[in-house]
């Protein structure tokens, strides 16, 4: 089955307009990962992707690069990105695995593109901790029809591609990712998001003096639905400890910029508490840029698996299970109302069950309901509302 | 509490730009009742038009029209109808907690706009048999500025109102709608949404000779999450005694219309099983709308009624319970994604507790989730995706 976690910016192009029949073969997608393309880009790009459809496969292959050309075997940046990430992937689901302590496994779906690439989705649902935990990653690669090259480059793609005037050919792109959202059911278990992808364009096939861009995206971030100073503490630490190795400008850059991001707008509120987030980032040097996203990549379990350790078995009361599925509504709306990825998959077609298995296994809305001044939920809103400096 | 129902098309225009803290006044706002400009027309008029504060009152007015123009006392249009939708949420209402019979009385919330009008939202939650009924009704008139007048008109603002070239003052406008959705607990109960509305402009102060122009909206649809023919037939068949009362057309058009308008394109999904919808009616005498409007809306009670005396304390189980939920998550999406109402009064800072009240107490999202051909569960997916004629 084919399948890859859209969230957060990732572009799954649809190449044939509309939604599919249920039971009809998935509808044909280039997948971007996150945040790959800068929104305007990836808005222009959609209309004119050429038809190709995603093939279920029986097992992971060993890479889903190929020799000729996308990089199996070179040492280059796709090749350890991608290596990394499918590390990566199994690093997380065996640590959520044995914290969910269920003996439940994490339902494998692999699916590949005849074009290029192709990803595994990882999926663990109502086990003992988690409501719901997506782990997936992706790795595409081929070409963009000279239009979508077009609209993605702006007027650039006329002056460093062909002469003006001139048709240039389709444009060679590579684009990786691994993406996730962790849904524990204990209410003082927060829930995770991460992301972290890399993409790269070549120039007009045709025109092999215009330059090559690369650039990477991602970010950790934590949504408890109650606040406990201890594990915020943490979280907010593992992440810059991870920015910190690299420049100390990231971490309160980034932490600005994932306050920015999970902003639902018409509640005046943060998702949740934050962490780090980043895109389009190519002004750095790019094995330091590699170093940095596989460092993030291998904060996620140090930086979330002690809190889901301390918070599993904490009890609660159905008061407390009631504000969860209320902040849980809050993710709904953010993902559907806002999430460039999310909004950007279900506008171009791209596959369903895997652009909305961010959503939480359940959520709840309640009318006019506002948390007495003081009470632990109210201080829970008052920090999503106004971010705070964990450290 | 200034609060309406804005669901299907309802324009709730912010007037401060983007999200109000909370705790802070709420955002002024006028509201237009679902569906009384049209889409393209209501994007321009967001932009331009001037501030206003909602104004909780404790009492609901005899009438939210003034003597003064605004239509009190005059045997008007938009006289009856206020009348109408009044009487209408009180005889749902009164029907709505006979049908819950825990003794749950709606909670009202009444405002008033100083520029014209006001409204009434009433809310039942976690009652016996209803997870979440609201049903709002609101009145509004005043002055579009000159901008959105002539974004709403087009070309003809220039050849109707003022001459080419001249600015044309003031637009007088008149919106006036009752809007509600209805959540049993019980899964063999189905979710009911309705929706009349009516509208006027009037031409510019300046333009005396300019023409008026008046429409109505609305429909009434059934989301049952399993089918029951005789539940199903009964509903369409009272949409149709309704419709066929004043045009045979009627029906077949507006319940075609209904199809096409709540379809989840990201699926290849209805919401529901339908009923009728319609847009911008005034192709007809203006007399016989307002009684069709009436008819329909006095059509609610006795179409649905029966349906939740019959189906309000039918046995479930667990399962059936987590599809109803799944299917509840899907009016989530509808709403969240695709109802111009509710998107548009999200992106420009409406009430959201009034804009939200449609979505359900509680949702769920199962990944992967697909009914085993045959079933019951598949069978209501299957009249989702090929929507059947009832009667």
């Amino acid at each position: 089955m084919a399948s890859s976690l859209l969230t957060t910016r990732t572009q799954a192009l649809a190449l044939t307009p509309g939604a599919r029949r249920r039971g009809a073969p998935p509808a044909a997608r280039v997948c971007f990962p996150s945040g790959v393309l800068p929104r305007r880009r990836a808005l222009c790009v959609r209309a004119s992707v050429a038809i190709e459809k995603e093939t279920p496969e029986s097992e992971p292959p060993p890479t889903f690069l190929r020799e000729d050309g996308s990089g199996a075997g070179s040492g280059s940046v796709r090749e350890r990105f991608e290596t990394m990430i499918r590390r990566v992937q199994g690093e997380v689901c065996a640590a959520l695995e044995e914290a969910d302590g269920s003996g439940k496994r994490f339902v494998e779906d692999v699916w590949s593109r005849p074009g290029g690439g192709g990803g595994i989705s990882r999926v663990l649902q109502d086990g003992r901790v988690f409501e719901k935990a997506g782990v997936n990653v992706s790795v595409v690669y081929g070409v963009m029809p000279p239009d979508a090259y077009r609209a993605a480059k702006g007027a650039a793609a006329g002056k460093n591609g062909a002469a003006d005037g001139q048709k240039a050919g389709p444009v060679p792109f590579f684009a990786a990712g691994i993406s996730s959202v962790l849904h524990p059911k204990n209410p003082f278990a927060p829930t995770l998001h991460f992301n972290y992808r890399y993409f790269e364009t070549d120039a007009p096939k045709d025109a092999p003096g215009a330059p090559k861009q690369w650039w990477f995206g991602g970010g950790t971030d934590l949504t408890p639905s109650y606040i406990i100073e201890e594990d915020v503490k943490h979280f907010h630490s593992v992440q810059k400890q991870a920015c910190d190795k690299f420049d100390p400008s990231f971490y309160p850059k980034f932490k600005k910029w994932c306050d920015d991001y999970f902003y639902i707008k018409h509640r005046n509120e943060r998702r949740g508490l934050g962490g780090i987030f980043f895109d389009d980032l190519n002004d750095y040097d790019q094995e330091m840029l590699l170093g940095f996203a596989t460092e993030c990549a291998d904060s996620v379990v140090p930086a979330y698996i002690p809190i889901i350790e301390r918070r599993k078995d904490t009890p609660f009361t159905e008061e407390h299970k009631a504000w969860q599925q209320l902040r849980r509504g809050r993710y709904v709306e953010f993902n559907l109302v806002y999430d460039r990825g999310t909004t950007f998959g279900l506008k171009t077609g791209g596959r369903i069950e895997s652009i909305l298995v961010s959503l939480p296994l359940t959520a709840r809305w309640q009318y006019d309901h506002a948390p007495g001044e003081g009470t632990e939920e109210w201080k829970l809103l008052d920090a999503c509302i106004n971010p705070k400096e964990w450290l």
